[in-house]
């Protein structure tokens, strides 16, 4: 069995994750590596049918505990149908959003608990983690001013300032907690520097 | 807060779960309860969603764990939404299957083991388990041949007879773990009598 390498990215909304995604997934290609990208909730079809399940605005009587369950289940199913499979064939993945997010939105800033969370997710990662983590942080005001010509909101980009404010502050005390895997990086750099420095930690990381 | 009853019933497909509830439930509201009976997976808006994916027979790619999660998950809204609340106003609630069901169907005949299941249903119902539940044991054969005049089978009914077999083994199994909370009727017996033993099992359990 070969081994890929997995890193994911990670932080508010309007941070842009997705950019850099782009821009690292073109730079190991460049480097040889077969590149997937996924993205939380959803990948897969099952994946997408409980994305589809947490992102409608009609169900908003759902509990906290069941929100932070369904995300972990569409992870469980993630993982085992496509993330694990490309690790094996010596893939890079690329996560847009793990484990980290449920801790920060579900963990912190819905109140369940960074432990709490993180011991639900083990029943879907079964012990498989990012080598490498690239935390996005940005302000709430900030993250709010990105994303407020978007016509419509979804149920969690419904939610007030305090809570963007909590989540913020909690993807800073994960990389905190996990200073060695998660890699902060100020999301209000010109998109050039931040590629760079990304490029730099992949590098470091993983050699290349 | 008032406290009410609350019942779970187990036991394979077409053990006579249903019939049994009924019965049950007008004696208990002879008895002055209020009463409410809820089915799994379901029971409220998102667990019917979430029983949706899990219950499509196209999904069968569906790893176990996630599986094991998506009902779980659709057990803690159930949980959090119906039946914590109508106890703390003094119902009695009888389930139709609760967390043995996820332990008996993915912890043993899947394979994910019991501790496990039941370690990963704790996130969903947060120390709430039935006071009193009752197991209406059934052979995989007489299971199929009750069932096989339907038109059509779901996903988990499309099982073969060893997973069958394994299910009603896997409630045998529980049944003695769990000896004080877990009452095994034999599923075969007439209707009547089963409904007279079950009403015994609540008067001894309950007072009533």
């Amino acid at each position: 069995m070969k081994n890929g390498i997995f890193i994911s990215f990670e932080g508010p909304d309007g941070s842009g994750k997705t950019t850099q995604i782009e821009r690292l997934a073109a730079f190991l290609k460049e480097q040889g590596y077969e590149c997937l990208i996924t993205r939380e909730p959803g990948g897969t079809a099952i994946s997408e049918a409980v994305r589809g399940i947490l992102l409608d605005p009609a169900y908003k009587e759902m509990d906290y505990m069941t929100e932070a369950m369904l995300y972990a289940s569409a992870r469980a199913q993630l993982v085992a149908e496509v993330i694990r499979p490309a690790l094996s064939e010596g893939k890079a993945v690329i996560s847009d959003r793990f484990v980290d997010s449920s801790v920060v939105y579900q963990g912190i800033a819905r109140g369940l608990g960074i432990d709490e969370v993180y011991r639900l997710n083990g029943f879907a990662i079964q012990g498989l983690m990012p080598s490498l983590t690239i935390h996005l942080d940005l302000s709430a005001e900030e993250g709010i001013r990105r994303k407020k010509n978007q016509a419509e909101l979804d149920r969690l980009e419904q939610e007030d300032i305090s809570f963007h404010a909590q989540v913020t502050e909690g993807y800073r005390t994960l990389a905190k907690l996990s200073p060695d895997r998660i890699h902060t990086i100020d999301a209000t750099l010109p998109v050039e520097v931040i590629e760079e420095r990304i490029r730099a930690l992949v590098q470091e990381e993983f050699g290349k």
